[in-house]
């Protein structure tokens, strides 16, 4: 996820949309959903893993994301690999 | 990483490349620098992430990869997300 | 999906293979795993559509293809859209 | 078909435009023309099949969208595949 | 339609391949089919125009080419031009 | 060539600029140097085929456009192919 | 590190701005973290050389560079070269 | 060198950069360090040598172009070559 | 133009080829057609400029080359810059 | 510059021709001319800073590398950066 806020977005609408991404990230994350979330050095981006049950659910998951219409999404389906211990 | 093994490779070589490359990732896996690896789904390719002291100690890790030569790799430096909850 | 069958396979093998392929595609087909399947035009090339429970079930399903390992596959994970009637 | 709304349209703009798509692309699929319509998970984007006569009829199809002038398409002519049991 | 004829392809089966496709090509000019021709200057390429009844004519007129192993092809479907003056 | 007409242009502008190049295009037309011109299916973009003496001429022809400035243009020198018929 | 500062950023803003950057990576160089700095030819960018500990050293820099809103930043990770001499 | 000049620059100052660009350009080349300028066909771009001393010389001289900012710019070395007559 | 020849190419015909080429390369520069020529510093690539009356005469020229069969060309038309002095 | 060495090179060649080029690097270090040279992780590809008169210099340097025609070179000059303090 590349994030791009607009220069000449409000600077209280700015605050308040980071606030709620991180508000919703962190609720993800203890519901078990967002598995991992990492920042790519030197990048208003992120690398994340995400464990759902469905496409749908995923859909979802990322159209409620309060920075979504300010973010560049590239989706990646992942399986277990054969040489993985866990 | 995508692995590219040629198909002209000898098959005694390859089976043997591809045992070495299992046996040499569960050990980096059990050692803890090797922290996930995940298949991505339709390619012979995977995303993993390693936990190393140094860009030194990840390359003589990568470098070591029994199928390192048959690999193109791009690597992104993660660092922790103001998000994450771990 | 686009096919790269090498010139140096030889005769007997490719056919064979290519035959197994149709065999693969049509008993999905039949199961309604493998919804649609579209030739693109003036390539070797195809359009499909999957209809799977799981990222690990399209993974072993695209594994299995026999001509996998000729294909370049590109996925896009699809979900209902809000403007669709059925 | 990828959706780049300005960020500057007029509010009540915006919301017609999408409502008077949402019409014409049931409408269209209610005649049988716009086969199928999915949305591509986490991009507001979405992949369409057409049946249409001629190159004629897709383009004017295709100029009438509301949203024509905010799309980026790209259109990839299909034909039967010889694996397709229907 | 850029043309790749590998180097090791045998002399005769090149020579006779070209010939093939001049022949066939001239005859699908004839039939009004294949309505313009040029080549890219300095590339083994063409730009080539083709009138047909639909995308289904279009792939077997295609797929039909003697160099069609040979060659990767792009299509752009065309239309009447609003300022064409025929 | 593919126009790009800026969404803050002055509908006037806009109009009076569409209107011109239109009469421009057919005059080349009628004069026989612009050979051929066709629109993309799906797309602000036109295929057009020239017929001039020199890379000057061709030049002046372009940048007298009236939607030059909102144009991007590839050009392909093209020359005779050896299995046209015309 | 490409820097595309914005045309209507205040000039104030800017020449505040840019002098902070250069006081910045001029205390860095100073401590040995900033090895090297040069500029590329023809363009407003630059190639550098950090010396850091770990990813999340070289993120808190880098994010802390006063131009880091208006630039487009790439990370190779180097190592030692088995064939340099220092 | 490409030039995009912003449609919001004030009329007075395009015409003004525009032509003291053109005095530079015109200055340079009777110096003899800008050997050579083409404009490219139906581009506001052009192709450009340069006869420098060193690659100090040469940012020197492109970054004191009056349109620099609104210019992308790429530079490819070059030497004699072994079958050039001059 | 980029060359490759290819490595399994028989020694004496590379040679042989290369000196003709050489041989050609110099012929057209005596006769004005090939006005400059230069190397691409660290590439087996480079820079042309022809002088030429059509595009007829230009592939003509180039399809020529006796390194035609390995070469990727790209080609640029070019036209007088409204600054240069000559 | 990234090393494809190819897989059929003989090995006595190929060891031959990786020695020839350390000893080559070396001395160009020792020289001076060579003022960096880095391994980029994971790659069997350098990123290096040279010092030399000339474009002259440099070409005749990087074709003198033994592993020059395995080799894809990007080249980017470079001067002193306005921030940089030494």
């Amino acid at each position: 996820m590349d994030v791009h806020i607009p220069r000449d977005l409000e600077e209280k609408v700015r605050v308040d949309t980071v606030a709620r991404e991180k508000e919703y990230a962190q609720e993800l994350q203890r519901e078990g959903r967002w598995l991992h979330l990492w920042r790519i050095v030197g990048q208003y981006s992120n690398i994340s893993i995400f464990d759902v049950e469905s496409a749908d659910e995923l859909h979802e998951l990322l159209w409620g994301l309060p920075l979504f219409p300010y973010m560049d999404i590239t989706i990646m389906p992942l399986t277990r690999h054969g040489s993985a211990i866990t």
